[in-house]
C-alpha cells in the first residue's frame, strides 16, 4: 500500500511538471529533485525513463478520462453527448488544475520524430482517442442528429484542428476570444453534418 | 565576410537541429558539439541561449517566407493567391528538406508556458503571420471571392487549425490522407464564406 502511494505521489508531481515542460523534459533525476526522492527510489517505481514517461501520459489520460470521458458519458446519445464531450475536453487541463497545458497536444509535436516506446505509446493513445470520438459521432449519426454520410474520419481530423487551435490561442497567444472561436468552429462543423 | 558565412552555416546546422528536436533544447553546447565550433567561438556569434533560439526562429521564418511567401504573392490577387499560398505552407518542411517538423508550428506548444524573450519574440512572430494571413484573406473579400461579411479573424484561427491538424497527421500519425483531408477542410471553409 505504502509503495503504491508513493508512486500515485510522484505522478502527481510528474504530471504537473510534464505539464510545463514537456514528456520529454521528464528524466528519473529531474523527478527526483522535484519530488526530493533519490534516484535509486525512483528506478525501483519505474524502471527506467521511458517508462516513466509512459506512466506520465497514462495518468494525463485518467484525469482527461474523470474530467472529460466519464462526465459527458452521462449526456444523451448523439449530439447532446457530443457537444458535452468537446466542452468538457476544450480546457480542460485548466479545470484538472495541471499547472501546465495539454501534454497530449503537445506530445504529438515533440515526438513526432521519435521512434522511442514513449512515441510508439503515445501514437497508441492518440488512435485510441480518435476512435472514442468516432464512437461518439457515429452515435450521433445512429441517432440522425448527424447525416447519414458524414464521413466520420475527416469529422473527428476537423474537430482536432479546432482543439489544437484552441490549446494554441487560448495558452500561447493568450487570446480571451478562444473559447467563443472554438465554439463557432465547432458549429460550423456540425451544421456542414447536418441531415437534409 | 567569413564571420558572416561562419554564422549563416550555424545557423543552418541549428534550424535542422531545431526541427528535429525543438527550439528549446537547442543550446550553445549542442549547437557546439553539432557543428565543431568551440562554446567561446558560439558566444561570439549569439551572445547568450537565448539570442541564438530567436536567430533559429528568424532563419526559420526567411526559410518559410522564400518557400511559401514569395512564390505564393505571384498568383493572382484573391482566393488564387491565398490558395497558393496554402498549398505552399502546409508541408513546407519537407520541401524545404529541414529534417523534421515545422518548429514555429511546435514552438506554440514548446514555448506556452515560459514568459523569457524567445517566447515573446514567437509570440510577435505568430501574430506577424495571422497578420499576412488576415491581409489575404482581407483582398479576397476586395475582389468579391469571398462574402462582405466574412469574419476575418474567425477565418484565420480555423485556418491556422487545419494547418495544425495537417502537421499532426502526417508528422506525428503518418496518415497518407492528411494532405486530402486538410484540402476537403480548407475548401469547406472557403464554400462558407462564400458570396451569396
Amino acid at each position: 500500500m505504502k509503495a503504491n502511494r508513493t508512486k500515485e505521489k510522484l505522478l502527481q508531481v510528474g504530471v504537473s511538471q510534464a505539464s510545463v515542460n514537456g514528456i520529454s523534459g521528464i528524466t528519473i533525476g529531474s523527478l527526483a529533485s522535484e519530488s526530493g526522492i533519490s534516484k535509486s527510489g525512483l528506478f525501483a517505481h519505474f524502471g527506467s525513463k521511458e517508462q516513466l514517461q509512459i506512466d506520465l501520459l497514462n495518468e494525463s489520460a485518467l484525469i482527461g478520462q474523470r474530467h472529460v470521458v466519464e462526465p459527458a458519458t452521462q449526456a444523451a446519445k448523439g449530439l447532446p453527448r457530443l457537444k458535452k464531450l468537446v466542452n468538457l475536453w476544450f480546457g480542460w487541463w485548466q479545470r484538472a488544475e495541471l499547472g501546465g497545458g495539454c501534454r497530449v497536444a503537445a506530445a504529438l509535436f515533440e515526438l513526432d520524430d521519435i521512434d522511442n516506446e514513449v512515441a510508439v505509446h503515445a501514437r497508441a493513445m492518440e488512435k485510441q482517442w480518435q476512435a472514442l470520438l468516432s464512437q461518439l459521432v457515429y452515435e450521433a449519426i445512429e441517432v440522425k442528429h448527424l447525416a447519414a454520410d458524414t464521413d466520420i474520419d475527416q469529422f473527428v481530423w476537423e474537430l482536432c484542428g479546432i482543439y489544437l487551435a484552441h490549446h494554441v490561442s487560448s495558452r500561447f497567444s493568450r487570446d480571451k476570444k478562444a473559447d467563443a472561436r472554438a465554439k463557432r468552429a465547432f458549429d460550423a462543423l456540425v451544421e456542414r453534418n447536418r441531415p437534409a
